[in-house]
């Protein structure tokens, strides 16, 4: 494959919630329409109130589809929250905010997975309908549930993470059902395409978001043995989370919360590695080459500068591999 | 049991939505907290999009928690529809206006049942929580489903009134599932008791609203058996229904939209009927004592008064039963 022709190609993105997200949608504005394919986390999936929430598919789906609520960090935009207050007064379980408007998305998914359409099916008629262009897959249509060992006992993801707001101490994180179940057939055929032209591991949570994805039967080995360049972004800027747990997850597991130490976690595949520009003197895992950006993404400028970087390493990790064509 | 007695007793109101809702309201503003019992027609209920409906029993819920709106006469007061924009975009089906505060007793209801719950207790446990000192029971807790024999074939009840608007021509009514459906055993039980003052049937659609109580197993015959007035009220005033299609119903089953006519369907168990003055006049089937009275019902104060009105027939019809107690 010429080097033109890798820059036609396909892009495979990984991704959690709300960081992932941004450069998702970075991604998708700038490649050609259809070019990307973005690959969820479905292990903070749960069912709540008899309605079946994918909370990363979610906020990939709002963010691709420009709905999202760019201040409040999560769910959609021009929200209203009647549903929630009506719910309160009910005496029902009001622990996870459910939008009015966010709730049509989890009604309209529960009531077709209990039709019998596959959540991979629902994703698609619903982006689709929502006119994004990127095709967007959950990791799997078996369901796969990250749980947290904490000084508390183990927790359920939300129950840790929304309920619990990430207080109790992690100390293991486990992804019942990850070993069973299988990888997205779409995720195989396109790490097996000639046409794909880099995979990109989004700014998430190494432990809880793209974690669950590698932890998938044979998907780990399938980043090994790829031909085109791996490419990720780090969470990390300076030692701190940009959102979220994840430095302070690092800290309870033990480990140092840095740049560096995100990369370690993928160094048996990673080609290169987008840091902020305050990481720029890190030493890089054997092999990996270190691309230092202004990672931090507030304005949808910062999200295309950024994607663009990611495709420029990869396409620059493309031209020197040994062969001159990895692809 | 003495006259001042069972001006203490119990009152059972049975009753389908918006009309009787007007009424089990006045009943249970002038009665003392927890003297009255409202049984509601379920053979309305259907499940839309994986939720489970219950149109009656929520029309009476928000009347008696004072949340329902009375100017829209369906639904909840300070409703927003966020939820039903949203779904629209997502190509949902959207033929049923679901309010974001009205969806959240659907998705409590829904969730509780498959949690085990019977519709009763769901139903117990909502009224309670919103402080209403009325008990209210679904007819049964077996499904009953109200169907409608059209020119356009059957229909589910549903279908007919919301999404056809009642348009097709009705040519029968059937109540699938109600010969083995066990009638409420609470409703029972007050039947049976002594301290029962009266059974009222709220102004509602005879075909699709009171008759599906009557239809359960067993329910009309203990009405025929019962030893207290039963008292109902004509949902028909000059020859017009107040609201919906019941007058529309009687023509096309061939019937005259009166007063009389309803009154004659209840003829094997009905003591005394309240119509409105417009219908002074009719000729009342035999031993069924007619009690004119302004039956529109617009304000609070209306509500009141019809249901005065109604307690004195009751009370009026125990005073002159034959044995001069009729309880």
């Amino acid at each position: 494959m010429s080097a033109r022709n890798q820059r036609d190609g396909h892009v495979l993105a990984l991704s959690g919630g709300v960081g992932g997200a941004k450069l998702a949608l970075g991604l998708a504005r700038i490649l050609p329409p259809g070019k990307l394919t973005v690959v969820a986390n479905t292990g903070d999936d749960f069912e709540h109130l008899g309605l079946r929430i994918s909370p990363d598919l979610d906020t990939l789906t709002y963010a691709l589809a420009g709905l999202d609520d760019r201040e409040r960090g999560w769910g959609r935009a021009e929200e209203t929250w009647t549903f929630m207050r009506a719910l309160t007064s009910l005496g029902g379980e009001n622990w996870f905010q459910l939008g009015d408007a966010d709730l049509a998305l989890h009604v309209e998914r529960t009531w077709r997975l209990r039709t019998g359409f596959t959540l991979t099916e629902v994703t698609d008629h619903i982006r689709r309908t929502l006119g994004i262009a990127s095709r967007l897959l959950p990791m799997s249509d078996d369901p796969v549930s990250t749980r947290v060992e904490t000084d508390e006992g183990w927790l359920d993801f939300q129950d840790y993470f929304v309920r619990r707001r990430c207080e109790p101490v992690v100390r293991k994180v486990a992804f019942v059902g990850a070993e069973r179940a299988r990888a997205h057939t779409e995720m195989l055929a396109m790490l097996r395409d000639p046409a794909l032209r880099a995979v990109v591991l989004c700014p998430s949570n190494p432990f809880v978001s793209i974690e669950p994805i590698l932890a998938i039967m044979g998907v780990r080995e399938m980043l090994r043995d790829c031909p085109v360049p791996v490419v990720a972004v780090s969470p990390i800027i300076g030692g701190k989370a940009v959102k979220g747990p994840t430095a302070k997850m690092f800290a309870e597991l033990g480990l140092e919360p840095s740049a560096r130490a995100v990369a370690e976690r993928y160094r048996d595949f990673l080609d290169a590695y987008v840091v902020d520009e305050a990481d720029a003197g890190m030493t890089p895992p054997e092999g990996v080459a270190i691309v230092p950006e202004k990672t931090l993404m507030l304005s949808l400028e910062d999200r295309d500068r950024v994607a663009r970087a990611v495709l420029a390493a990869a396409d620059a990790v493309s031209g020197k591999a040994p062969d001159g064509d990895r692809g």
